[in-house]
């Protein structure tokens, strides 16, 4: 692996990301091949807000590699929360165990985490900002039910301007050969700019339209997520739009007859469950296909580990991040480290956050 | 095994009960041989509702077959709680895992469960409802304290109206020969008609007796459960009553000398602790029986499982049940699902309550 | 093991204590040769107020041997915690288990837990009473750190009145040749008068220096602790004091360069942080050497262990402990055991308070 932590899905190399979902497949098709990999590995899950499913998720696919899990579920029940710093906790685990899993609710988190860690860390989801092992997830069942990766129009649909597993689907699919999409959503959720100024970068054909009925015929893939309530304008908009962005079996007559439909979970009420009965429905195989990609990257990424020993130093800047949501806003020790990013700015190396000097 | 779930005792037929009582008896005389017999299967603890007993006693039974254990104990940490149906919960973990044990306040929620996992469901409590394991434990208690299942005279004592431990182990044993009980509570706090109509049709004797210290010297077998205080129709009843229905050295002077004393656990003060260093009392080596039927249990499910793909659509009938408790008044996805009980009456197959057309 | 049971660090011989040191060392130098030796066996970690460092700690432990681990974090979630004794438990969970550590916010409870365990039972912090495992990893910490355990000058700095953990490695490094002691600490918050006994009584030499700075270039082993806000006089007084006790680059510069430091963990602001980046600071690897410090407590104990069947009656004395934190307050059935300590006393062999009789 060209980097030892992954708390950004760009932090695999396209080839790298290829392995790792080819060998996601070899496990599949012959897991008790592997079924023994990691044993005497012990991978920590610290959860520092609750996410049962993700945590189950890496639990089973550590056990079913034959390796062991420690970790805690919930911070409050914890003795972690209570006056101990970030950089301490992931000092003292780095050191118990062979690679850490890590949840929390700050933005940035996963790569401070990953500043102190001897072990290689992986981001289980940082605030609203990263959560490359859903977006492989993703990936992993995309090759799977698709049988490649490119020439596909993919639709995306909700609230596509804070959902952070839209856009990392939409740059890693960016990537790909002659990949469409197609934003379903009202015009104050659509994705924000910096994705548009991906997308054309990379060449990719994209199209925004208002209602999921209308772009139904176009898709080869509809990856479905959900608006909350307070997103729209007001409760008479909620009222109004809410149906427009509900898959249920009348739209679906309008989709092709090979369209897979895909959901990160837990789905609330924008996938009506009578169409889970309906072939196109991908989502909770998608669950199985998180699992096998998690057990590979797993395995790659105790592959040749360097355990650097801790503590390391690290420079730090004059300027603090503005972001309220980045983890140095209430972990004082971190050093302040920014990339520049042209003129006067600076995007914080935690949260990706833009800062004026 | 007749059936892949086991929600009720019910689902196990007399020739396979017998079969997991003696498989229980063989892991017991020799554990070594089947320590790894589940290697490389993954049990699911989903506990909606704290039972740490029961769900330490599930663990160790699954760690000590070699296999390995993932799950939550109470939802309130847990992201389950929050928004996302239990089918799609099950679905989800009945794909990540092999074996699923669910306790749920609900009544009715296991059935629930269970119609929607690819994985074999074990019912380790459904709210006042069904608690198979329970009555499983007790079985292979009984079985091995006195070396048969027939011809016993066995006593119950406390709230037998509320307790589904009681109901249960009265059905088990009124299949066997020639068993008869003893029933020891107030007469508010008897068994319900549907029991006595159980032990009638059976043909076992059976008599109430409303204190505990007259029914002594017929027993065979004491099976002891807690009043709770909240029971009594007054406080003042309450303190009369409470002392007739508590064990303690004196009551037992009266008692059999090969008398087992059983309790499902936890005890509150309805055994006095001096109790405990009288030989008689079992219930202590019950929770190690217990630990050995579950193993024996999950041996057996686990055997040639057919984890058919899911979801499975179910009919759904024009009528609710009206069972306040029951799992459909919160899962309102769930298919409304009924036993014909005879005139204008339905038996919800989720709660087994009677509705009225 | 002379003990069956380790509650305090006392229940183990001086040479048994060598032979876990050594022990350790050999895990640490070859862990594989140690991966499967525990293997069938698990570990219940009760702990009754969260410690998540210490559970980890112990659950990697039991994981690198091969062993497994069930139990629960946080007595809140969990139906323990509801009218259920503690020996109601522990007889219990020792028929499930093979050993079991407890920790638990009352003085004693360790102890009590022992006296109804058929399997053995290892204190993990029993209110502000005992903790043996932190003395050992401080023991294995210096024995590896310094290649000895004699002819060492350690200071202690702190709040040296109310710290377990301090008071227990005095007692425990005493037994070595040629050990002297600097505690640093205000006059209110020294060492309790029966700590000076021993030290007196062991011929061991120390001095009290009220602040850090002038204590520095003594020392070969800095033992840091946190003195509470709260426990100073005043909030004036502590403004003015609570820099002489913490530990900064500064004050480094007084120190002899081969200088160990160490610190129980959590540290919160009486080491800045800084220092981490000094190759003196062993307050990291310091956790690491407590898991192999409980590898080999674990493996020592479980080798030969007799499992006396449980439960046992024991004799109780007329007379009540009075200290209002001990576990014989809560847990009326415990009998009332003493020591004679000379005179009227009596010292409660629970948690070690004398009371007058």
């Amino acid at each position: 692996m060209k980097n030892k932590h992954v708390i950004d899905l760009e932090d695999i190399s396209r080839e790298e990301l290829m392995e790792i979902i080819e060998l996601a497949n070899r496990i599949m098709a012959s897991p008790e091949e592997y079924s023994e990999v990691c044993k005497g590995k012990i991978l920590a899950t610290l959860f520092y807000e609750p996410s049962t499913r993700t945590q189950m998720s890496f639990k089973t696919a550590m056990l079913r590699l034959g390796g062991n899990v420690i970790g805690f579920d919930n911070p409050q029940n914890s003795s972690v929360s209570k006056g101990e710093s970030l950089k301490d906790t992931i000092t003292v685990v780095g050191g118990y165990t062979d690679i850490i899993a890590i949840r929390h609710p700050s933005e940035g988190a996963a790569k401070a985490a990953s500043m102190y860690s001897a072990a290689p860390v992986i981001n289980a989801g940082d605030g609203g900002h990263l959560h490359p092992t859903q977006t492989l997830t993703d990936v992993v069942t995309l090759y799977n039910e698709k049988g490649t990766l490119d020439n596909m129009c993919i639709g995306l649909c909700g609230d596509l301007k804070n959902g952070r597993t839209v856009h990392s689907l939409i740059k890693t699919m960016s990537h790909f050969e002659n990949n469409s999409f197609v934003l379903i959503s009202t015009p104050e959720l659509t994705v924000p700019q910096y994705i548009k100024d991906i997308l054309n970068r990379s060449g990719c054909k994209y199209q925004e339209i208002p209602n999921l009925k209308d772009a139904m015929p176009l898709l080869d893939v509809l990856y479905m997520t959900r608006i909350q309530r307070e997103r729209f304008a007001s409760e008479e908009e909620y009222e109004k739009q809410k149906g427009i962005f509900v898959l249920d079996r009348e739209k679906l007559t309008y989709a092709k007859s090979d369209l897979k439909i895909l959901h990160p979970l837990p789905r609330v009420d924008e996938i009506e469950e009578d169409v889970d009965y309906d072939s196109r429905a991908k989502y909770f195989i998608q669950t199985v296909y998180g699992m096998y990609a998690r057990m590979a990257l797993i395995m790659t990424m105790l592959k040749d580990v360097d355990r650097t020993p801790m503590p390391r130093k690290f420079d730090t800047h004059n300027v603090r991040c503005k972001n309220p949501r980045c983890i140095t806003q209430q972990e004082k020790y971190l050093p302040k480290r920014f990339h520049k990013a042209g003129g006067d700015m600076l995007l914080c190396r935690y949260c990706d956050d833009r800062t004026l000097i």
